[in-house]
C-alpha cells in the first residue's frame, strides 16, 4: 500500500525523515502565511508542528511555498532537452510542467510524444503531457507525422497523460469537423485544452461548447474577462514571443483568481537564465501588487486543480514533498528546491546530478539531394509577393515589390534588404523547396538557416546568396539539425539541434552561449532584429497571417491557400 | 458526437431550443452578476447574448444561477424513496446530489447500492454515489452486509461513482488497517471522504495523509480552520440532527470560500419542508452577511469541481443547462428550476409528473421468530447501567441506577422514567435481542419502535411494558419495516418503510404528515423528545458514546466493548 508509513509518521509514532523547522508556509488553501514546522516522510509531507526527524534543517523563518508548476510548455522551444530543461528551471523553483510536445509530434509522431515521456522519468521535474491534438497544423506543409483520434487514444491512459493539447485549429471546432471533434472525444474526462487568440462572441461560445475550457492566448483585459465568463480557465502566458502578464494581471482579483493561471508557452534559454521562469511571473506579479498568496496559488494549486493533479500543488499533509525555499515575498528569490521530499538545488544550481535515462530516437533530417542552383528563381515576371518581418512579432504583411532580376533569375538583393527565403522539406525527402523573399531581416551578407521552424519544422533558410544559403543547409543537414550562420562559404556561428532537430542535447549553458554568439553572428552580418532565429523560426507558420513560405511555396494564410510568388 | 449540434447553435447558425432573455446570471467563474441572456440547445447551455431561439422565455431581470448541489447526503435519512426525495428537493432548486448510500448499504451491501443507482434513474434529480466505505460501522452489532474494497471495485467504474465515501473509521486508519487502506485504494483517482468529527494535530495529519480530503463533521471554526490549512475541502452541514451553519460561515472569506461547500447530511422531511435544503443554507448565509454570489458558490461550483464534475455547476457554455431562477439575492425565493434544458419546477412545485424507473428490491425484515417473554429481563442484580438521552444529541451518557424488580425480573418503571430499550436483529434472522434500558424518552405509557437504526438498522423499541413493545415488533415486521408508536396493544400512528426498513415509498407529503401524527402520538404518550424517533434511530450507534445498546448487547463506546446490564 504504501500508506503505513506516512500514516505512522504523520502520527507521531515514527520519526519524520525531515523536519523543516521554522517555516513561514504560504498556505494555498486558507490563503494566509501560517508560522510553522513542515515534517516530511520520504517524498511525502505527512504534517505540520513538532515532530522529531531523522534530519532537521531549520529554515529561520524563511518562506516555505509548494514547488511551482509551468500550466502549459512546450519544452522544445527551450532548445533543451527534457534533462537540460530541468537542469535550468529546476533551480528557479519549477517542480512540474504541463508539456505539450506539439514540436517534437509534428516531426516524429507518436514516437516524438514516447521520447518526451520516457527522456523525462527520473528527473527532479515531474512532466505532465498533453496529447498535441494539431499535426499537422495545416495541410499547406510537409510535416514528419499526421496524429488522428485514433493515434492519441494509444496515449491516453499512460500515467502523466493528462488530456488533450491546445486545439489551435478554432475553424475545425466551429465547422464540427468530425476528425477535430473526435480528438476532443479523445480526452473523456480529462482536460482540452484551448488556443483561442482573439476569439470572442457566438465563435468563443461554440469553440468552449466542445468542451475545451483553457485559454493562454489572451492578449487583453477584454478578451480575458470574456473567457473567464464562459468557464475557461485563463493560463496567463509570458512566453518569449508573446508577453502577456502585465496586461492581463489587473483582471485578477480576489474573486476570480482561482481560475487563473501562470504559464510558460515558449521560453528561450536566454529568457529563462536572464529572467527566469515561473518564478520571474510571481516576481513581477507582487511588483504589481498582486497579494503574494494570490501570486503563488496561480503558479501552484490553481494549475494542479484544473488539471486534477491530486497531490502537487500545496503543502499539506498527504502532498508530494516540492517546496520551494525563498527570503521574501517581494523578491521570491528561490534560495533551495526540494523535489520529492530532498533538496535538489540551492542558489540557483542544482546540487545533485541528474539521473537522466539514456533514450534514443531516430534521426529526423530526411532530405532530398540538392544542388545550389534549386535554389534558383526563374524570374517570371516583374513583381513579387514579399513576406514582411514585423519585428518581435510572429505575425507578418506582404508587400509587393519589384522583383531584381540577373541573368533571368530573381535574386537577393541586400541594398533593398530583399533577401532570398527557402524553405526544404526535411522530413519525407520529397525533394519540396519552397522560396520566395523577406524583407526585415536587413543582412548584408550570409545567410542564417534554422531546422525549428514552426509547425512542421521544414528547414528554413533566410540569406544573400545562394551559395550561403547552400551552405547553411549543408551544415544544418550534418549536424542532423540545428541553426547556423554562414558567411562566404564558412560558418560563423551554429548550434546543434540533433533530437527532432529542434532540441541540443548539450548542456543549458552552452546552448545559452551558442544562443548569444548566433545572435552577434547575425548582428555582425548586419541583421537588425532582436532575436533572428526566432523570427526566422516563425516565417513558415501557415497559420499566422498574413504571408508565408512552406515547402509547398507562399501561403496567403487569411486565404488558407497556396499563392504564386509572381503577381505581375 | 452528439457535439455538432450544440456548436452549431452556439455559433448562431442554428436556432437555440430556448433562450432566457434578460437575466442576472450569477456567474461563478468571475464571481459577478452579468446581464446577458442565455441560449440553451437541448440539455445544454449554449452561449450568451442575442440568439434565435425555438423558445422564448423572459426573466424579466430575474437572476439566473447554476442548479445547486448537495455535496454530501444520505438519501435514506430523508425516509424518502429516490423519486420522491426528488420530488421534494428539486423544486427547492437542487438539481444533484452526492449521495452516500451507507445506508441502505448496511441493510442490503451491493443490492442496496445497485438499488440507489437504478431507482434514480430519468430523475430531474442528477444522483451521483460515493460508495459507503464502514460496513459494518462496527464489530459490535450485526450488519445486514459486509462491503470489502474487492466489493467496492466492483462498482467504482460506473458512471455515476464518484469515489469512497466518508471514511468513518478513523482508528483504521490510524492503525493501517489493511482493509481500510484498501478501500482508500479503489478510489484511485477520484475523491475519498471523509468524517472525522473532533480530529486535529498528529492523529488529523495521519488521516489526511491517507489520502482523505473532505470533512463534513465540523463544529467549530477552530476545528474547520485547521482542517482547511490541511488541505481539506470543508463541508458545511446543515443537517436535521447537526446543524453547523452558522457557526462555521464566519471562516468563509474571500481567500478560502473556494475550499467550502454546502451539504445537508441527513435532512428530514419535516426540516425539508418547513426550511427547505441548500436553498435554506443560502438563505442563512446572505443574511448573515456573506456575497451572494460566494454563497452560490459553495452551492455550486466549488462541489462540483471538488468532485471532479466538468459539466454542472456553472452557467457557462457547456455546461449542462440545469439552472434556477430566484427573486433576489437577499430571499433567494426559488420561482423555477431547470433541468438539462427544461423547466421542471415552478413556485415550489414539479410540473412534470416523475418518469421514475420500476425498481424492486428485496424485502430486509428477517427477524427470528419471538415471544413477549423474549423481552424480559430477569434480575442478576440490583444495580444497572442505565442509558441516559441527551435531547437533541446523538451522543448518550452512561448512568448507574437501581433497577426496578418484580416478579424476579428487571422491569420498566415510567415513573422513574426508567424506560425498557431493546433492539432485535433484523437481517439475519439470528434471534440476537439487545435488552437494556433509557432514561430520556418520559414516555408514561405504550412503545416507540423503528427499523431505523443507524447504522445496522437493526429494530429497535422503548417502551413502557414488554407487551406493547412486542406489539410495535409486531408491526414494524408486519409493516416490512417502518416507524411505529403503540399504546395498549393498539397502534396510534405508523409510517411504512419496506424500502430497506428505511425508505417509503409514499408521497413525501404523506411522510411528513405521519411523521408530524407520529411526533404527537408521542407527545400524547407524554415523551419529553422534540423528535423522539431521530433519537430512537440513534440508541444503537455503536461508535458515538457513551452508552449504547445492539443486538449484542450494551456498548461501552469509549472502551468499544459489550458491557453487561447489571453492575452489582
Amino acid at each position: 500500500m504504501g500508506l503505513e508509513d506516512i500514516i505512522r509518521v504523520a502520527d507521531g509514532r515514527e520519526k519524520a525523515d525531515l523536519l523543516l523547522k521554522n517555516a513561514k508556509i504560504v498556505n494555498v488553501f486558507a490563503g494566509e502565511i501560517i508560522e510553522d514546522h513542515v515534517a516530511i516522510s520520504k517524498d511525502m509531507i505527512a504534517g505540520f508542528g513538532k515532530y522529531s526527524a531523522h534530519k532537521t534543517i531549520d529554515l529561520e523563518g524563511k518562506y516555505v511555498c509548494p514547488g511551482l508548476i509551468d500550466g502549459h510548455v512546450h519544452i522544445e522551444s527551450s532548445l533543451l532537452s527534457v534533462p537540460e530543461y530541468a537542469r535550468a528551471v529546476v533551480p528557479l523553483g519549477t517542480t512540474a510542467v504541463i508539456a505539450d510536445p506539439h514540436e517534437i509530434a509534428n516531426v516524429l509522431g507518436l514516437d516524438g510524444i514516447r521520447y518526451m515521456l520516457d527522456s523525462s522519468r527520473n528527473l527532479p521535474l515531474d512532466v505532465y503531457i498533453t496529447l498535441p491534438s494539431c499535426v499537422p497544423a495545416s495541410h499547406l506543409e510537409t510535416t514528419g507525422a499526421r496524429l488522428t483520434a485514433s493515434d492519441l487514444s494509444l496515449l491516453i491512459d499512460e500515467e502523466r497523460i493528462l488530456g488533450v493539447g491546445e486545439v489551435m485549429n478554432f475553424p475545425s471546432v466551429l465547422k464540427g469537423d468530425r476528425g477535430t471533434l473526435e480528438k476532443i472525444a479523445v480526452a473523456g474526462r480529462r482536460v482540452v485544452e484551448g488556443h483561442a487568440p482573439g476569439l470572442s462572441g457566438k465563435h468563443l461560445s461554440a469553440y468552449i461548447s466542445a468542451g475545451i475550457r483553457s485559454d493562454h492566448e489572451c492578449t487583453s483585459v477584454e478578451e480575458a474577462e470574456e473567457k473567464l465568463q464562459k468557464g475557461m480557465h485563463i493560463m496567463i502566458r509570458e512566453a518569449s514571443p508573446a508577453r502577456n502578464l502585465k496586461t492581463l494581471l489587473p483582471l485578477v482579483n480576489a474573486k476570480n483568481s482561482r481560475r487563473f493561471s501562470f504559464v510558460s508557452d515558449d521560453r528561450h534559454p536566454i529568457d529563462l537564465v536572464e529572467e527566469g521562469h515561473i518564478d520571474f511571473m510571481i516576481r513581477t506579479a507582487v511588483k504589481m501588487a498582486v497579494d503574494p498568496v494570490v501570486a503563488i496559488q496561480l503558479a501552484t494549486i490553481n494549475t494542479a486543480e484544473y488539471f486534477r493533479l491530486g497531490n502537487v500543488g500545496a503543502v499539506a499533509p498527504g502532498y508530494q514533498a516540492d517546496l520551494v525555499v525563498f527570503d521574501t515575498p517581494s523578491d521570491f528569490k528561490v534560495l533551495k528546491v526540494m523535489k520529492r521530499g530532498g533538496v535538489v538545488a540551492e542558489n540557483g544550481c542544482l546540487i545533485l546530478p541528474l539521473k537522466a535515462p539514456e533514450v534514443h530516437v531516430r534521426s529526423s533530417i530526411n532530405v532530398a539531394w540538392l544542388d545550389t542552383k534549386d535554389l534558383s528563381i526563374k524570374a517570371e515576371g516583374s513583381e513579387i509577393r514579399v513576406i514582411e518581418v514585423i519585428p518581435d512579432q510572429i505575425v507578418t504583411k506582404e508587400r509587393i515589390e519589384n522583383a531584381t532580376v540577373r541573368n533571368g533569375l530573381a535574386v537577393a538583393d541586400p541594398d533593398r534588404d530583399l533577401l532570398k527565403i527557402a524553405v526544404l522539406e526535411r522530413h519525407l525527402a520529397s525533394g519540396n523547396i519552397g522560396l520566395g523573399f523577406v524583407k526585415g531581416f536587413g543582412l548584408k551578407k550570409g545567410a542564417i538557416g534554422s531546422s525549428v521552424a514552426h509547425d512542421s519544422h521544414n528547414i528554413v533558410v533566410v540569406g544573400t546568396s545562394d551559395q550561403d544559403m547552400m551552405c547553411a543547409i549543408e551544415e544544418i543537414i550534418k549536424m542532423r539539425g540545428g541553426l547556423v550562420a554562414v558567411v562566404d562559404g564558412k560558418v560563423l556561428s551554429a548550434l546543434t539541434l540533433e533530437i527532432a532537430g529542434l532540441m541540443s542535447s548539450e548542456p543549458f549553458e552552452r546552448v545559452e552561449h551558442r544562443m548569444r554568439e548566433l545572435a552577434s553572428a547575425a548582428k555582425q552580418m548586419e541583421c537588425g532584429l532582436e532575436r533572428p532565429f526566432m523570427t526566422l523560426s516563425f516565417m513558415a507558420l501557415s497559420v499566422i497571417p498574413e504571408l508565408k513560405l512552406t515547402d509547398k511555396g507562399l501561403v496567403d494564410v487569411d486565404q488558407f491557400s497556396i499563392v504564386p510568388l509572381f503577381t505581375k
